[in-house]
């Protein structure tokens, strides 16, 4: 068998399979910001005509699931996986929205990092020929996150400035055996790194030191420079975060101010929008990324990014505990053309 | 590339990878059961030297990890992936876990399904040369799943003898590209069923229609017939479930009342320790598949079982938001020799 194993935590894909649609919707606040146009569908109302914010959220999974089938005109029956995963205890925005759906599904939980998660294991399991046509989606919900990680909403509780603002959305990727791009090429799997924070308003800092990690593993195991890439895309380590990332990968000689990007920074205005640090939740890069990355990938204004959605690995009841918030990142590497492959 | 799809929901290993060891390690109350001479090691106190049920849960995972690799004198950091779950929020039994071991992390959440869910999934990327080894681990401890799904244990609520009762313990499992079995051959990944049932304390009774959904689809896809199974093993259906499962098989023309075995059922003497309807719990299916089914496996007692744990995916919140109950199963076909593989 050919090797696929590049390094310590990078496989290269020797089929890579295509992303060959996508599909995203967003809330009300996020339907205002920079990228409104190229989101499939804004909710003008964030209960999205259910009777619970869960209900909604498991919604907004099925629409973007729905957009991204009907873009192909692709039967949702002849989908052989789905891999989802969300923000919420048992994961149920993805668990209720693949029981109406009835494609046998694979639960995920990487927090923030689950959409490059799902993209990870839908991607190997179409390139080893297991599937042929895979779903990767993921949801976050500001009202949802909220009361279940920090406060009841109702308390109007006043939020530190390097609090972020969850994403209202979801976004969803078909992989698929046969497609022109843009491929999947690379997937780098994150461990778990804990720098120690214990602040549930200051994720970005708790995530910063695995997407450093896991980045600069990423050109260690496949030999890549900062020049084959267009961005280097994180999924929410905003302001506080970014300029952890910078920190730390300039100290092992890696110089990303020019290529990185971070979703949560480009799907608000932070200062016109009041998001504080920015934007974070499951649905963030999943929109983002689905949306305007992909966007600018397909119809050809970059080549190559690596996507790198970051997640912390808490939860209220860790945090009572004592414990600090561990920060896992997944990458993958996504190309529109095959002969740049390294 | 070869066929390896068989179905709508089957896949084939080409190249079935060996579990090598497994490792086990559950709670006192396990310890008196009938398997417990199966178990590798057996705590005397749930708190296992912690300050907390949810820190003591992510040590026993930890420690079978341990265990598993010590049988086999291989070194952690040659592992190239976890897959790990378990039922607490946001999975940090896993997470915590994860984070001191440093091992590539996919985190996973089919609730008591995740066993075999860790196993298809560790399977099939091993088997498509992304890995050499990997590890499938799950976990669960009475005490934090009964404060977590139901109520506060200083409560002393009266359990309905529907109830099952939370397995205390964990299992994990070494899958390896090389080895002497036993073998990975088929696995069958579950769709969401949901038969309706709202009552949190009849979880059998939920999640027996998904198993009897992903046997028959086994069955169907690979043209298996009981015959070439010793066991059909389910995870966690206790009494009320395996009832149900025999009644919907049998309506399909599959009778199990001769090869169906039920991990909730095998782990506890019912009567004699008040565990009414029988075990449950991610720990449940892993500890008694690596402990005592991995044993009749591994010394020739019997050729072939498919594991198929059995998981709920509701949540308190979904629960009090009024929704059902969903089901899910995933089949792994395990046996010990190739020769009779479909």
């Amino acid at each position: 068998m050919a090797i696929k194993k590049m390094g310590a935590q990078t496989v290269k894909l020797l089929n890579p399979p295509s992303i060959v649609s996508t599909g995203t919707i967003v809330g009300p606040k996020e339907g205002e910001g920079p990228l409104k146009e190229y989101f499939d569908v804004i909710i003008e109302d964030d209960l999205f005509g259910e009777d619970s914010w869960e209900k909604s959220e498991s919604k907004l999974q099925k629409e973007a699931i729905k957009n991204a089938l009907d873009k192909i005109s692709f039967p949702l029956n002849k989908i052989d996986y789905i891999f989802g995963g969300d923000l919420l205890n048992q994961i149920i925005a993805s668990g209720f929205s693949a029981r109406d759906l009835q494609i046998p599904f694979f639960g995920l939980y990487g927090a923030c990092s689950t959409m490059s998660e799902s993209l990870s294991l839908g991607a190997m399991i179409v390139d080893g020929g297991y599937a042929d046509k895979v779903i990767c989606v993921t949801s976050s919900h500001f009202s949802t996150a909220e009361r279940q990680f920090r406060f009841p909403l109702e308390l109007g509780n006043q939020r530190p400035l390097t609090a972020q603002w969850t994403v209202t959305g979801s976004g969803a990727s078909i992989v698929s055996s046969e497609g022109n791009g843009p491929y999947i090429t690379h997937i780098t799997t994150g461990k778990i790194i804990d720098p120690g924070i214990k602040d549930a308003n200051n994720m970005g800092a708790a995530m910063a030191p695995a997407a450093a990690d896991t980045i600069i593993s990423h050109f260690k195991d496949t030999g890549f420079t900062l020049d084959d890439y267009d961005y280097i895309v994180t999924g929410d380590l905003a302001t506080i975060g970014k300029e952890i990332l910078l920190d730390l990968a300039k100290e092992e000689g890696l110089d990303l101010t020019e290529k990185h990007r971070d979703c949560g920074l480009e799907i608000f205005n932070n200062e016109k929008q009041d998001t504080h640090a920015g934007g974070s939740g499951c649905g963030c890069s999943a929109s983002v990324f689905n949306g305007y990355f992909y966007n600018l990938l397909e119809n050809g204004k970059i080549n190559r990014i690596l996507l790198v959605s970051t997640g912390a690995l808490h939860s209220p009841t860790s945090a009572q505990q004592g414990e600090s918030i561990p920060g896992i990142a997944h990458a993958v590497s996504v190309c529109t053309s095959l002969g740049k492959e390294g």
